[in-house]
């Protein structure tokens, strides 16, 4: 134990020292206790994918442009019918009373203060309900395929009375790739930390396995979702379905075709495959092969208004943020993170003031230019 | 507090240990205030760009040649009928007097011994006319558009009244981009120092929001200069008129369309859009934009004459110094400035006898040889 | 001598805090003396090779697919009409002894524990009879060919009248390539350690050596198996026999013609020539050279299933896992080689599940993505 | 101060714990005074170039390959018939007194002794004479031109009357570029150590220049040879003229044009041009320019067996080794640089037998393999 220092409580104020949205990363180390913040920062493996998601951004430049025209400049956006007043979409993070008391509420309460899309997460420390009674849409819920496809429908049909808008399927977490981080800070769920929203259910049936047979492989078989699942879910579903942790050209024609309304370019932060391409470096090529009306969100890595303004370039429709959510929310609460999104939407309305693009539309249509060669 | 050591009175002596004019930005660590070394050191955001700048040059072998023919050899130029002794460019730096008590009067006189063309900034500490008073011609005079019109012409009258003999407009500082460096450093302008150009002036009016809208782009509305009012000043100067901050060759283009006399390939030394390419990498491609005969001035990064041997090989007619000003002012006033343009030049004839390059037109024909394979 | 702690003794239990099999590395120091650890974790001259042969991996990256069926997943290979449940092979390192008073005993048991094939190296501190009597097949004899041809029938006569199914001939390591590392450490080989079944050979004949020449060439002539004499082996044998130190395509294409029955891509671990390049940067174009259905097994800087998964994705029918093999049998015996074993197969199967390949073919068909440009 | 420590005297035996040529480099750290060691260290500049010189040489790596054929092995060359047992030459390095206090002398008996060519420098610290008295042929006389013709003939009929077999023009040092860490070392040329070979020449006339000229421009032209005077020497010369300081294959041609017998790829070590290109860079194109029977040979950056057969395999006939041979005559005189220099050969032959090279023709025909993609 080098650290005896004891974590801090969350501030009822914005600290003085927050220059931009980043800051919370650092701010937050004194704020989270460390096997949390090993959980929350590392990601699988040895990181690898993790930090790639970061600096894939500084592959790629952004070219700065003179005399625009900016009169009705906006930062909004329309997907599925659904109207967004900015692109900053708070991604689904489990467990958030991890590093706060209220959890998703504070969370959720930042949503509704400055108009974003909260995604909930079906690993959320609070009731699908406590969080909508903080938030108004747009609101979304995160669905993980459970074991038993009642308890699966279970899930939907009270989200859905919840009022949620819209599912986003997560499909690249089948089976669970330890944190060698977190192991080694001896990261355990508190005891007074669940999933509110699945207390209800019976535990899973055990593994089947085969002599000779690999449990990995077993229990990905009792745990991925299958295609016909999805299918169904998709066709019966009366709300968009989006599909969360592709990062394939492939597995996005597969998606579209299945008739998901939209899908998320994710290596889930870094937490599944370590070794896995950073989400950026692939975000182009998915975005050529389902075409320009598409919707793609993007996810994984953003940390600065600039960021955002490179996915978009690179083909997203709007981006989540995880793990910069967690930080300002243990700094801060509600307030934290309601202030992490402004100042992310204040960096991205300044890349595009510096552009001349006037609309998300606009920075699309802007060329980057790669650092690879030539800085 | 780490470093309470008091800053340095400026010499009346060059410094023995000088051995470069590099060698100014690491002595003037001594001599300049903390946080004003962070702002004037500092780019905007994480200086991503602003190291970029630096390490650009990096990307680039100079190949030498035997057997030159230095017969007639000379650094001169020639620029919109006006003769030039050498390349070397004090580009226009706000507020110097931060680092000297005599601000632009000291680097006026080292302009003036050195035969060096000062370029002084809107933001002047000193008068117009305090300048011109120690600096005999080439000089020209920067110009930020005011919000009024009528400020801007009678900056321009007045300093075309003072003799100086082209109009720089900077347009890419339409909105200012903040420093983590200069605010994590607590700098604020002291109160005896101000632009005293602009002593006169009313205050900007208050900032035109509509509701919803970011004060992002409501600033840069009210704040940046129209096109209209650009091609107005072209066509009324009865002197050339310069765009600085140009990093796009459409950019360059549209503004050669519109009269400009010439561009500055610059990314405000990485004090505007962080995450800006190099100034260094656009420049070749804006260079071929343009054409053969235009006048292209380079600015941002330069801190040897093997910097500037690459910019005029690259496409540059001149060159922009800006930090290195302001750190050999804080050193030894004018005697320290006009130190730091000798070995400038010094180091460029050098770069210039050993690749038997006998004048700025031969450094142009002149091919670097990339390091980004086979150093 | 900055380190005097004593070397642990070898556990009899497999230790709590090992995430990964690579944490087997980090493990090990504690466990061999520092001259011992030199002279295997070292490679030849400055190590450049064998540091390259790791960070190679890191220019690729594995993308992950969804909705994978893994129905009847598994790791099995087929190679020489011989069966292995899985492709991690325990590659032939010489005195094991130096890290286990059991040596290669233990590491046999381990092979059986977890159906790995184990090739047993001439060089080992135990007799092959001792080995074979501890692991089940398949096992697999590695041969350096003896100065004296009745030496190397008598060994190869030996291997196979104890059971040994294939001859692994190593053809790099004709000529010692000194390893810094280990001379700054002082490594020479205890006199309690040698090679077990080589311990009735007469000593070698003196070196001969012309005037003027070089005692390196002279080595090299008179210990270099010739090519004549390797394919007489390869006539001769009633096993399969496999060419290991393979790195150039042209070698892999005579090797082949000349009948061997399989080559192992391999530059000895970095221990040979000093400066070669990564064994993982060759693998892809020997595959080409030799086709789809010959065998090729890859050795020589795999320290994850991961590593292993890209190996196999670049052309490799199996691998063989050589430093790893020894710092966990210094950890735990076999026992720990076991488990190391175990953790590989594991973390291979974790990328198989996340990419959807249900076997090794499947692997082979994937296309893993450079990040050299765009991580 | 922070260095107090009293440089060790040259030792009478070779030192126990030297593994590899390389490692003089860092044992001359003791038997050089810090002064002294920055002038040979240092290149010139910020040590650009010196760096590059030597990490150029990782860009590529060496492919293993099987079952040589090194029946008649060996490392002869023939350059303008003359004989080399080995194709490491002694570069001309100056002042030799500066680290061993019987100079040039020692390092001829190490050419002796180690059937070495020497290049004995203009600015050798003890007499022509002196040198051939201690060393056998092959053994070259290294020009500078002198700024009267009268002192350039001079010195060339002395040369060739104490038997030197060639001369090589070095072209490159017209001009000395200043190095940053010798002046901050405060390095000066001791007073006991001079020039031996020039001592009797009347000092250099007092610059011509003209008003308002550069000094850098005024002081190439008076000391610059020029072509004509170049032409003339190859013309009369009995013996064969090379000329060291090419880095541009359009100079390579010219020379060979003019009749020089061979050149010298060359970058001065780095004490030249700072940012001048790794000399290993432009050797392939320089090769290919000149044509494949041109005697080409290599220097600058040379620190092992595996660096001489990169060069040989790019390009070169052969090698000059500089600093290596101070720090090894620094160390233990003439022993030492015999020591480096039988090193140095086997490393190179070590590369040759695992490579199946029987002689330098066999790795000019060799592939090298680039390590910027793909280690």
């Amino acid at each position: 134990m080098n650290d005896i220092k004891k974590p801090l409580p969350p501030l009822d104020y914005i600290p003085a020292d927050i220059a931009c949205a980043y800051d919370y990363e650092q701010l937050a180390q004194a704020f989270i206790p460390a096997d949390i913040l090993a959980y929350i920062a590392g990601g699988s493996g040895h990181d690898i994918t993790q930090r790639n998601n970061q600096t894939a951004f500084q592959d790629w430049a952004i070219v700065p442009r003179l005399l625009a025209d900016l009169t009705n400049a906006n930062t909004e956006a329309q997907l599925f019918g659904q109207h967004f007043k900015h692109p900053v979409f708070l991604a689904p993070v489990a467990y958030q009373s991890l590093v706060h008391p209220q959890g998703e509420r504070e969370t959720a309460s930042a949503a509704e203060a400055t108009d974003s899309c909260m995604i909930t997460s079906t690993l959320a420390s609070v009731t699908l309900e406590q969080i909508v009674a903080r938030a108004k849409p747009p609101r979304w819920f995160q669905l993980y395929f459970q074991s038993r496809p009642e308890d699966t429908h279970a899930l939907i049909n009270r989200a859905l009375a919840a009022g949620y808008e819209a599912i986003v399927v997560t499909l690249d977490a089948a089976i669970q790739a330890p944190s060698i981080r977190a192991i080694r800070a001896g990261f355990k769920l508190p005891g007074n930390i669940s999933a509110a929203n699945l207390a209800h259910q019976r535990p899973d049936e055990p593994l089947q396995q085969r002599p000779g047979d690999s449990p990995i492989f077993a229990r990905y078989r009792q745990q991925a979702p299958a295609l016909q699942h999805l299918a169904e879910l998709i066709k019966a579903s009366p709300v968009p379905v989006i599909i969360k942790g592709v990062m394939h050209p492939d597995d996005a024609l597969q998606l579209k075709a299945l008739g998901a309304a939209g899908i998320i370019v994710s290596n889930h932060g870094g937490r599944t495959l370590d070794g896995a391409p950073a989400s950026l470096s692939v975000l182009a090529a998915i975005r050529c092969a389902v075409g320009d009306g598409f919707p793609l969100l993007f996810d994984s890595g953003i940390r600065s208004g600039s960021d955002i303004f490179k996915a978009i370039a690179l083909g997203a429709d709007a981006v989540l943020i995880g793990r910069l959510q967690m930080y300002s929310l243990s700094v801060a609460g509600a307030l934290g993170v309601a202030h992490m999104i402004k100042l992310l939407r204040e960096e991205l309305e300044l890349c595009m003031a510096m552009t001349g693009c006037a609309s998300l539309a606009a920075i699309r249509a802007t060329q980057l230019q790669t650092t690879l060669s030539g800085h």
